[in-house]
């Protein structure tokens, strides 16, 4: 596939008639759920976490298709959605933290006015750094909006293509009073929910969804007031949403692409009752309880969803890809035990450049094309989605206005899980740690497991000081990472292979690697003109890892 | 067209293959803006009103299509328009009042402790009365909701014939917490901006459309934050979202079903800054000035979208229906004005029976089918457009669960309008007066011009008493009307084509004619076991027009 990048010219979507040959396809986004807080095992083993979680639709989806070991997001929300939906690196399109709901408002804490007049708490923590400029209104469908990133969204093309486009939940692209804002603007032909908002107000429709004069602010949840009062967890009335719009398409023959995005497991942590007894059950605390229920009404949804695909006989023409827009957050009380420990045996979480923040769970289910039940190890990051999505709809070249960045995954999660599948049962994959082990070839997949994935964070998140959040860019190729902490200057290298929890610090006895690794993520960010802090004394960025 | 009553039995869309040779429909439908507000002429001759309004076009449209001169709504919102998605009057439907934005909410002033609770006053003040039983919860596409009509909506089969179904504005069929609250579960594949609201919070970017801390009840309008603090009215902003949705038919040559419901010019008036300095500048006062700026935004929006469909090559194959949901509101002093002078010549306004709360605008143009720059007088009401709109789209035969009382108008504008045209070249008519005076027989038409049409108000609308508007109820039949004033007992009688003010009541000298249509209202309203006041005293109704 051969995407072009024309600038200034407008994107003119190509007539194309409805095609029923194309694969349906649904991508199921969770939020806010790490890499551990499933029942599904992604590492070499089933670690402490995964026992807290009771996900059998996840396990079902596992056994029907492959699973993505090595699977990346960004470390927030928006970052991660707009990489999806624009095939760019989030320190490429400079979206390198959330939207604010309003316009023009930045969210990174420090310089946040919002932040500041919220927490009443003087924000300017950081002391010696500005925060830095970035689109900080996010990604637009339409040029010349101040502070966002011009690009052709992915729906858009699939539209054109003869997809039946619906978007169901939360959308987050972009903020208040620009063109991102609506999912209608990014080519989808249905919404649902899918607001500013990146987060609900409330779950609980005893609460409308936020929408009541005690609660509302700008993350209640529209389009939801037939649910208000009917005792109906939002998870599930996003369900039964997405699962009305398929029925036209499914009826009329129409290919349909179902962006189905969860608001669940995002804050507020609030009990789904249906499911929360099983965890008191087993002694989690409160916190961890309400996190585990809503995790498995999300299971439940995707179940509901597995099955209403059976049940219309479409479940083989349907590729499912699941996924979720970051790491755990280990960092919010509400959600009970131990802060920072939530996604052990990686580093800490959401918001961090650390494993924990941006290793997520990604399966592909594709009859007939993906290898049930298989592990694929290449190191995958979010904006890969992007060419992957259009691959899968056969869609062989699309004009697009901005720089893809992200490869095809196609290859790689068919050919990929075939191979090996193939090893394993010739006896070459033993068990759950040799299928992490094993490695797919670029000559098979067109993915070189060494290439360069680029994580960049240059925000503080909170307005408190997090230290191994705030302000770190990393770099993973292969099974080294290096991490740039900008506030001290200290470049951290890492072997994940052998060293998954980023405990040991190889920097100083591998000082030549050190180097190439800060070369590379230094050129990325200069070629990129990435966000980068300022110092406050000088007004100027922040010097990059190769000018230490 | 046979409607058939399968009570019982649930709906299935048949599945029907897209059928591009179906007309596109655009149904365009204004919220409380009155038979005399615009500079349209429906009556027999331009009154003084008329002269207020800058409307060209609906001008252009009405020298395209062919006027209704005749027509009539509910004396409220939701009657008119859930009467127009089922075909089922309102006083047969039991939905005689508007819905509250929450369940079991009376929105009717007596025992409505909404109301009440509102405005502090007490609102018991019609002394004798209790309000009586109705479906205060509005319509319900699903079985076994409490206080709800059940019934089959119209998008659902025009979708299963093969239409593209859209909803742009305001819904207001049902409350919060009932199935009838979400345009998608009506039968609408697209839906911006509809709700369980009546009325937007505010019509303002800068307020965000009342989506702001200060300004957020349920009215606020939702799926436009895109729009927020542009400087965008929300009138224009809901065309800019409707045009956006007849893109993707259009393209892919697929039938499309409009529904674009303004929520304009319904209260809160509220100036549109692009076209207030013109009424200003013609000496109306600040309100009325405010409320022809809305009325003038609406217009603007309806030639956008005729510009648009002549733009797209679409204008010869897509029916326009332009209509509004009951008469101007006479009653709010934000109008300026004179109280329940607005509709002049028309007596009152919104919520009554009388002609200034029922009497409204009704033209349609359909290429080479209507003829244009036509009149047609024979009287139609709103659950009339039900099996109109099935019939436009080719619809023979539909299963629903409602009695539908409405008559297809299709033959009434095709052959009607081809019958005065062909009168007016031939001489036959020769100015507005004795168009308006043109009858065009049930032979032709189907259409029996002395058939009674009902309208039912057993309510009391504002927490004060309003004589002209609370507990009313009337039939008009031919020329004649009668109307029954519940308090009072009292029945009227007048002659409209000699009285279009219902100045002169002539039931004293026509004793027959008000027996005859007394018994005429009463046998409706028996046989559908119509809502009515109780008396306090005996907790019974209070009598039919036959029973005084």
């Amino acid at each position: 596939m051969k995407l072009k990048h024309l600038a200034g010219l407008s994107l003119l979507a190509p007539s194309v008639a409805f095609a029923a040959e194309k694969p349906n396809i649904v991508f199921f986004i969770v939020d806010d759920m790490g890499w551990v807080d499933s029942s599904v095992a992604y590492g070499e083993q089933v670690y402490p976490n995964n026992l807290h979680f009771h996900t059998p639709n996840m396990q079902r989806l596992a056994s029907q298709g492959v699973m993505l070991t090595n699977a990346y997001a960004c470390p927030v929300s928006t970052p991660t959605r707009t990489s999806l939906i624009t095939g760019v690196n989030a320190a490429h399109s400079r979206i390198t933290n959330w939207t604010s709901t309003m316009r023009d408002t930045p969210s990174d804490a420090t310089g946040g006015a919002v932040a500041m007049a919220q927490t009443g708490v003087n924000t300017d923590i950081s002391g010696a750094f500005e925060r830095p400029e970035w689109n900080l209104n996010g990604m637009s469908p339409e040029e010349g909006v101040e502070n966002t990133l011009y690009a052709t969204p992915l729906p858009k093309l699939l539209k054109g293509a003869g997809y039946y486009t619906i978007h169901v939940g939360k959308a987050h692209w972009a903020s208040a009073g620009t063109p991102g804002a609506s999912p209608y603007n990014m080519g989808y032909l249905v919404n649902v929910a899918g607001t500013i908002a990146g987060m609900p107000r409330s779950y609980q429709s005893e609460d409308n969804y936020g929408n009541t004069p005690q609660l509302w602010n700008h993350l209640a949840v529209q389009n939801m007031t037939e649910y208000y009062g009917t005792g109906i967890h939002l998870t599930e009335a996003l369900t039964r949403e997405a699962l009305k719009t398929l029925d036209f398409p499914i009826k009329q023959d129409i290919p349909f692409y179902l962006y189905f995005a969860h608001y669940a497991t995002h804050t507020p942590i609030q009990r789904d009752n249906r499911f929360i007894q099983r965890y008191l059950d087993m002694g989690l605390d409160e916190g961890q309880a309400r996190y585990a229920s809503m995790v498995e009404g999300v299971d439940k949804s995707l179940g509901d969803l597995l099955d209403y695909l059976e049940a219309k006989g479409v479940a083989d023409d349907t590729i499912i890809i699941f996924m979720t827009d970051n790491g755990g957050n280990a960092e919010n009380k509400a959600k009970g035990g131990v802060r920072f420990m939530h996604n052990l045996p990686l580093r800490n979480g959401k918001g961090s450049v650390y494993e924990g923040g941006i290793r997520v769970p990604l399966m592909v289910k594709w009859s007939g094309k993906v290898a049930p039940d298989t592990r694929v190890n290449t190191p995958v990051i979010c904006e890969d989605l992007f060419p992957t999505i259009l691959g899968m709809a056969g869609i062989k070249s699309a004009d697009v206005v901005q720089e893809v960045d992200g490869k095809s995954l196609v290859n790689l999660v068919t050919k990929g899980s075939q191979l090996a599948a193939k090893a394993a049962r010739k006896g070459e994959i033993a068990n759950q740690r040799e299928a992490n082990a094993f490695v797919v070839p670029k000559s098979v997949s067109g993915i070189d497991p060494e290439r360069a994935l680029v994580f960049h964070y240059p925000h503080q998140w909170k307005p408190y000081d997090l230290v191994d959040i705030d302000y770190l860019s990393a770099v993973r190729k292969g099974d080294w990472k290096l991490v740039y902490r900008m506030r001290t200057g200290a470049l951290e290298l890492y072997n994940l292979k052998e060293d998954i929890g980023e405990q040991n610090n190889v920097a100083a006895q591998n000082p030549a690697k050190v180097k190439e690794l800060a070369a590379e993520l230094s050129t990325r960010l200069r070629e990129w003109n990435s966000p980068m802090p300022k110092l406050r004394a000088t007004g100027k960025n922040i010097p990059l890892p190769d000018q230490l």
